[in-house]
């Protein structure tokens, strides 16, 4: 193979192919950048265990004067690439299995992997798929994935759930102490359906969504879902098993509501995590429902000290006093993610689960586990 | 002791103040901020094995209420005040040795540490001391103590050597693989006298140094040196021992000297080094004068690939073709502290180190030792 090509738009596409890319594997091949350079197109592709993703690059830059397919090795490419001088690059694959690589006053000889132990991966585009706005689906992520597992004695939790029902799909994360939960309205009805993608494989596809108004397909196969976002097929296995029945954990009544400013319950709740001796934002706070309708937030280490800090919500308290302990990292994950910026918290119970939501928040549910303190 | 001081003021001095703050030691006393408040100032002190900070602070938005003296957790003192709400921050020493920290809605209790363990440290100005702009010593820190070694195992090769010579004052520091080489001239003329400031002392001196016109004072004593720089004294002990007489390191003639695009000649370098299976810029990298007046730079793993980069000289090559290889990582250094955009690279021989010296940068020398290869 030998083609030339604008180097910012190849480094570029080289990159959204980099999140597949296996940095620790057993398999050296899946070390590799595939190139597949065809007349008119050069088929980028790269995989790992979970994800694969191919591209089919197509630029009025691209000058292709022989094709052929040629296996990468994909840390070196894209350093040099990101590294190089001029506007075009050159790259053909030369005896020896060698690829030479120019631009500018650089010319560079790499040693190619072998083609033959690449996997041979399988993109198939069904005839029955669903639409989604890029930006919808950016969202229905972000407010769920972060409640996945990271543990994985229950591999299934490590996955978001998502369900569709008509013209509605909801994507559902529990790590068992937490829960998120939103629903976005799809154009189209479509059948009954459910699947479970592993979170990680959310999270890269996430860094690939651009904020644009582009569509994105999403194929479901057997065990493997595809999305096609423009010119980039990313494509990841799904977690088999049955998902738990996460309807029955939500309250129905909430006799206690107090409505924050998210801002001001977001620096609360940092601050008094800030003395915590265990690592990170883990902290236990407690939460307090004054009957002079103030709340107070407050922290306490023996051997460190103790913070307490008062909220005033925005409107008046609705039930009586209350105490509830939280882990702080959850509810500060929680509040991230919502768009509004007065977020409501609804109690049933000192003991029982409680959910925060927000008037520009739709159809989006958090729910916290509370923790027992003494 | 009480006070109340604007916050950001207060931030702002224990950043400087954190340089100096141990985080890991075997005395816990260390990992105290020490605050003397006094009638009109609140003196910060902080000090690890190698350096010790001490900043008079006054300031029109400081209001004492009651003088004394505490010790307090660094790390978490410095956490509260960046993230505390609010202009003023009131902080007071209460019963049973603890610290109360009020700003805004925030009330926190903080347990101090036992101020008796504290080390007395002393920070002496002398009558006769050194004085230099700030813009200069920064400029000589930069410059040289980049080429100190990082090994411990001659420890004296871990500082820079400062000699003053009547009006002149010289800066020195090597790995033994590499030198670099840097003189300023001082206002005055003072009595002859040489000092090994440890490498590491000056790195965090530099990240308090501002880019101002401010003199800074340098104190020297017995085996330690104070710079005095506004209201922030800063102190260092000295590397005890005889520096090596690097003088007859530096070859006298330069048979062939090559002026390039400072520029042209890192991007280069840095792409030549990429395909190297060493860590980092650890690469070996040769640089050929070839009889056309081109230089290649080049280099070559023979698992990975290799990179030969064409670089033509700004000027007219002086000399005959030459052939010598080096550490990119040294090249790279040196290169990066010139402020001339060319630099004359001057070669001696093949096994003959090679120095660097630009239009602008005045009585700086970078010399490096060449590799040898087959």
């Amino acid at each position: 193979m030998r083609f030339e090509i604008n180097k910012d738009t190849f480094l570029y596409h080289l990159l959204i192919a980099q999140k597949a890319l296996s940095t620790k594997t057993p398999n050296p091949a899946l070390q590799g950048i595939k190139l597949d350079v065809e007349e008119d197109q050069v088929v980028i592709t790269t995989s790992n265990s979970d994800i694969s993703i191919k591209i089919e690059l197509k630029d009025s830059s691209l000058e292709v004067e022989e094709t052929g397919s040629v296996l990468v090795p994909g840390k070196y490419l894209l350093e040099i690439v990101r590294k190089l001088d001029g506007q075009t690059v050159k790259m053909s694959h030369v005896e020896d299995n060698l690829l030479n690589i120019e631009a500018d006053h650089s010319d560079i000889t790499l040693n190619l992997l072998e083609l033959e132990d690449y996997p041979n991966l399988v993109f198939k585009l069904k005839k029955d798929f669903i639409k989604v706005n890029v930006r919808t689906l950016k969202t229905i992520i972000r407010q769920t994935a972060f409640a996945t597992s990271t543990i994985e004695n229950r591999p299934i939790l490590t996955g978001v759930y998502f369900s569709i029902d008509g013209k509605k799909l909801t994507g559902v994360a529990t790590d068992s102490y937490r829960l998120s939960q939103k629903t976005i309205a799809l154009d189209n009805s479509y059948d009954s359906m459910s699947v479970i993608i592993p979170g990680r494989s959310l999270e890269e596809l996430m860094k690939i969504l651009e904020n644009n108004q582009d569509d994105v397909e999403v194929h479901f196969d057997q065990n493997r879902v595809l999305f096609k976002y423009n010119n980039v097929l990313f494509h990841s296995r799904l977690l088999e098993g049955n998902y738990p029945e996460t309807s029955k954990l939500i309250p129905q009544e909430y006799p206690v509501q107090i409505k924050f400013n998210k801002e001001q319950l977001i620096t609360a709740i940092e601050r008094a995590s800030l003395l915590s001796s265990r690592d990170g934002q883990n902290a236990i706070v407690k939460l307090n429902v004054r009957a002079d309708d103030a709340v107070e937030i407050s922290s306490n280490s023996p051997e460190i000290g103790r913070v307490l800090e008062e909220v005033y919500p925005v409107d008046e308290i609705k039930g009586s006093p209350l105490k509830i302990a939280f882990s702080s990292k959850y509810m500060l994950e929680a509040l991230k993610v919502f768009n509004s910026s007065e977020v409501t918290v609804k109690f049933t119970g000192e003991i029982r689960p409680f959910v925060l939501g927000g008037e520009y928040d739709e159809d989006m549910l958090q729910l916290i586990l509370p923790v027992k303190t003494d």
